[in-house]
């Protein structure tokens, strides 16, 4: 299918059958979402794949009740770092040295760009920043699941420190932003399956200059 | 080509040649761009397609010369409203209901769960809302870039407010987010292009539960 007909055919998915996504579909989602690019390559979150049917439970009871959490195969949740220190860029320069093969010597002024920008943020400024970031891993999750025929649904409704308590967030130094069941639509049971997708028109949405 | 082959190739390009994109390459980008999800729909966000060279020269200038800017064959520019009002919401809420063939009695308490939401938000929180959900624009830009073999470079190294001065940006009740030149890469002048793409391990980045 061509990207353009896999994001016609996605939809934020409102009921799951329960079916489980095969592995090998479920690995390219996640390495599609690990290639999301991020301010400077620092990636300041991390993608929690949840599988527990108890914590999937849990996630549901945090999210007023929505039955995708549980009825879908597997819930990634993207949590940012809940602060980004100087010690996790230096972590981050040697993990860019090692991988490619270089000293961190030579990435000093990268280094010291990256806590530069970083030093002119307050930590509300950082954590939108690295929320931001989340977003595009979401987005690149959201078009990977779509091309794989792997359903799913964008959620913000939920209240995220009930869901970092579920997951122990709080102790992994993490702080949820944005959850993503994957699984199957239930065709039989969806209301939104066979409605229009509505976008804004192009005369809206685009401008040329 | 597969998906994660498209992202392992897709770099944040340093140095373009001045190639312009075919106008169907084009579409099918800024298509895949329209068809990004966002909270309730409402895509509170628009995409300005830069093409002229003077304007480009002003967002390079506007954004401490990366020449990607000018050697780019377009420049996306992700710009959210600047505020979000109830007629707005009511507004979207018009559209979807021409699209459906429906009246808007149908959609009422759609659009008073979107104003109830707001409601809860100061106008910082509201902004911020709204750029994730450009974000989320922008992830799936970068895959449809990729795909169609166009290179581009999310850019957030700019001043917003040159940036809205130079495309008139206020006066249309709009906000700069961030860019993304669209081209190709300049393979024997940009330094980036055969290094290494570093992204934290699986062990770092994901966590299964």
């Amino acid at each position: 299918m061509e990207l353009l007909e896999s994001l016609q055919w996605r939809y934020a998915t409102k009921k799951m059958n329960g079916e489980k996504i095969p592995q090998d579909k479920l690995d390219r989602i996640l390495q599609a979402t690990k290639l999301a690019p991020s301010s400077y390559g620092l990636t300041p979150y991390k993608v929690i794949v949840v599988e527990s049917e108890e914590l999937k439970e849990g996630l549901k009871n945090a999210a007023y009740g929505q039955t995708q959490l549980t009825d879908s195969s597997q819930v990634l949740v993207f949590a940012t770092w809940d602060t980004i220190t100087e010690g996790s860029v230096d972590h981050f320069i040697e993990t860019v040295a090692n991988e490619r093969g270089i000293t961190t010597d030579l990435l000093q002024d990268y280094g010291s760009t990256i806590k530069g920008t970083l030093n002119f943020m307050s930590e509300d400024q950082k954590i939108t920043w690295a929320q931001k970031q989340a977003y595009i891993g979401l987005g690149f999750a959201l078009v990977a699941a779509a091309t794989e025929g792997v359903d799913s649904t964008p959620m913000e409704g939920f209240n995220p420190l009930l869901v970092d308590e579920v997951l122990n967030l709080k102790e992994m130094g993490l702080k949820s932003v944005v959850l993503l069941p994957l699984g199957y639509r239930d065709t039989d049971n969806d209301y939104l399956v066979n409605l229009k997708k509505v976008r804004w028109s192009d005369n809206d949405f685009f401008i040329t200059k």
